[in-house]
């Protein structure tokens, strides 16, 4: 009999690992099970879907069931592993469209069981107009709701990244936005200081933004707060994300950061011939020298990709993250890399920092817009540690060169003396990641 | 009597260094020549003044005369350095708008001098149709000219960076352009099938190409080529530039690549306290490891920088360049970094390559467009060694993260583990650049 790998969840993170497999080892008997009733699709569309960007769901869908069924991936949807059993080499499945549970064996397992909306204990938080979004199947009844006539109000708990995107995608349908945040400022992945510029351009959008007020409870349209009743026809947790790794946690695998699966860098967990990747498990962060939990497509993406060659018997490893992320609201976009001034200081930086402000293209150029810069280094070495941008067109995607820069190890002179590209369309003849490079390097 | 620096050539490579040197020695006499009309303008700006996007060339200049003067740099416009006498310690200069001619002794020298559009000696090229864009007072003769009621046939003779640039600007006036270019594509710094991207993309947009065609002289009216003639109101040459080595030569400076001033790292010339930036001398090429001459802003601003950070004192390097231009042609962004594979051949380097087809962002999202880049790397090593991208919004700039990447030495492999920013409207999960990485690394 052929030997069998188990894929758990058809996201990102389980079906680039099945495809990779299936791609080195022809003979292996490969099943993908999948609770939801979607494959390889893109989560972080669904905010684009509800604001109307994005024209159907299925144009979200990377890859169909049918579509890995003819690449010899045998994709099962609402198909949930209830149980894995390690010893035995089999999982328990429950396959809920035809209400049975079989039992299925496995010679290796890989684990990709994403996560879940994070839904604090409060009261009234399991009421039905509460919606969580991390799975295309939470999308689709989230837009469900958003398309209701009655969907006038929307409160957004919490103002990260899905906050802030949920918010841009009901502004954009025509809805009253309010978003709570319970810190000084929306985007908390920032520092305060550059935070508070996206706080300021939300409420320049005409979303109620409301900052330092923390949640105390849910009732049927209505949002208790410490800043006093808000209605609400529908809400949205944007409190970010929890490990799915329950499943594991029972079969005895070994857990770390945030509860998220432990995993070495070629992605295989603490249990033989079993292996992780995505939402469900942990990254490396290569500033912080640490475990984190990161839960995003390009890492599930890279692991579940770095899984599948070593479960196909080549070798690859993942060697990590730097904190990158990258969103926007409407016209403004916010991107940051590294460390913070707040990580610096949690994981024991001595750092310096600038901001400064320039602009995307040359100042004399049509559509120059302004965008602040911050950056942060180590004080001893000047090695770049971080940076966070925010801006408008063109900004965002500048973190890019931070980001390559920190895996590199360079210090601020070194971002100062880069090649950068230069034509006043595109940037100032200092780029402005290399202007701030200046001011911290004092130069 | 206070030490005098005098500076030769009043934009980026001069008067950069003229303000660091102020900023370090606030006792120094800082006395600038330039011998045009402006200071510290940006030449890369030309085309888009010429084009309308830029609405007066006012908006061109950084910094006057009369701003340096405030800041303490006695800056003399129309004032022209004849010759230099470095035993002496003095320049010659002709002071044009007075019609005379004096001496200036200096104890430190700064050479700026730039460089000029190379004119090949072909029949008829000083005719008074044919323009040369370097200079802002080049580019005002040029729109000058390209006000006027009869200019509607414009013919552009080379496809690099300036011609390209130009041939939009006039498309953009409503004249018919014709692009003349001896090589099989345009954008020869490209290899030929990103540079056919390129044709194909400006025969799109309603210009005549004719590639592999060289031209043969100009008369009144008409650009003889072997491809017959071609009625011509103007003629732009966009046929790369040579430095403005012959004051520092006759001086006794040595010379090196493309006879461009031979510079160390510190910008220090051959002769002692004779420093120089910009245009008129050599950089070193960090992947080709040997001097090269690039014309370009981001450089001479940079090499300024060091100098002046020199002459005041200080100890400042300029580590070198990989080569990184960006250019557009109306919706096509164009973009390059370290070598091609033409430069490998060249230089002597064993190499593989890998071109792709991506998008700018998620397929899905709305104005999702296609793009190529093209990887070199290095055979043995997997080294990174220069990266080619043709696309259009968003495209261009992403070369960036493959000059950063370059320039620490990265491989293809590190380019694919990065870290890179992912939202749907941003880039595709993967981002184009990684797309190629993989690719090329057979991952």
């Amino acid at each position: 009999m052929a030997e069998r790998l188990v894929v758990v969840g058809g996201d990102a993170g389980g079906m680039a690992a099945a495809m990779q497999a299936r791609r080195a080892r022809p003979d292996l008997d490969i099943v993908a099970l999948e609770k939801g009733r979607f494959t390889s699709y893109s989560a972080c569309g669904i905010p684009y879907l509800i604001g109307g960007d994005v024209d159907g769901h299925e144009r979200l869908i990377a890859k169909t069931p049918q579509q890995f069924r003819e690449a010899r991936v045998d994709a099962r949807i609402l198909h949930e592993v209830m149980g894995v059993d390690l010893a035995a080499r089999t999982v328990e499945v429950r396959d809920h469209e035809h209400d049975r549970t079989y039992t299925l064996g496995f010679d290796v397992l890989h684990v990709a069981t994403g996560a879940t909306p994070f839904r604090p204990p409060l009261p009234g938080i399991d009421g039905p107009g509460i919606y969580g979004v991390q799975t295309l199947d939470d999308g689709l009844r989230l837009w469900e709701r958003a398309k209701a006539a009655d969907a006038h109000r929307v409160v957004v708990v919490g103002g990260g990244y899905i906050g802030i995107e949920i918010a841009e995608a009901f502004i954009q349908r025509g809805a009253r936005v309010t978003v709570v945040e319970a810190a000084p400022q929306v985007m908390v992945s920032l520092d305060p200081d550059m935070g508070a510029l996206v706080t300021d351009a939300m409420r320049g959008l005409g979303m109620d933004v409301r900052v330092g007020v923390g949640v105390d409870g849910f009732d049927d349209g209505v949002v208790h707060t410490a800043d006093g009743d808000i209605g609400a026809d529908l809400v949205v947790l944007g409190l970010g994300v929890r490990a799915n790794s329950r499943l594991g946690k029972d079969a005895g695998l070994a857990t770390g950061e945030k509860d998220a699966l432990k995993v070495d860098r070629r992605q295989r967990t603490s249990a033989d011939g079993v292996w992780a990747a995505g939402d469900c498990c942990e990254s490396f962060h290569l500033v912080a020298q640490r475990p984190v939990h990161f839960a995003l497509g390009t890492i599930a993406n890279k692991q579940g990709r770095v899984a599948g060659v070593n479960i196909g018997g080549g070798t690859a490893s993942f060697p990590g993250v730097v904190g990158t992320a990258i969103s926007k609201v409407c016209a403004y976009e916010v991107a940051r890399t590294g460390l913070t001034e707040a990580e610096c200081r949690r994981y024991g930086f001595d750092h310096d920092a600038a901001t400064i402000e320039s602009t995307n293209r040359a100042g004399y150029f049509p559509g120059a817009v302004p965008m602040k810069v911050k950056l942060v280094s180590e004080k001893r070495t000047g090695r770049l540690l971080g940076g966070q941008i925010v801006g408008r067109e063109g900004a965002g995607k500048r973190i890019d060169v931070l980001a390559t820069a920190v895996t590199a190890g360079m210090t601020v002179q070194d971002v100062v003396d880069l090649d950068l590209a230069y034509a006043p369309p595109f940037s100032p003849v200092w780029d402005p990641v290399q202007v701030a490079a200046r001011k911290l390097a004092g130069a």
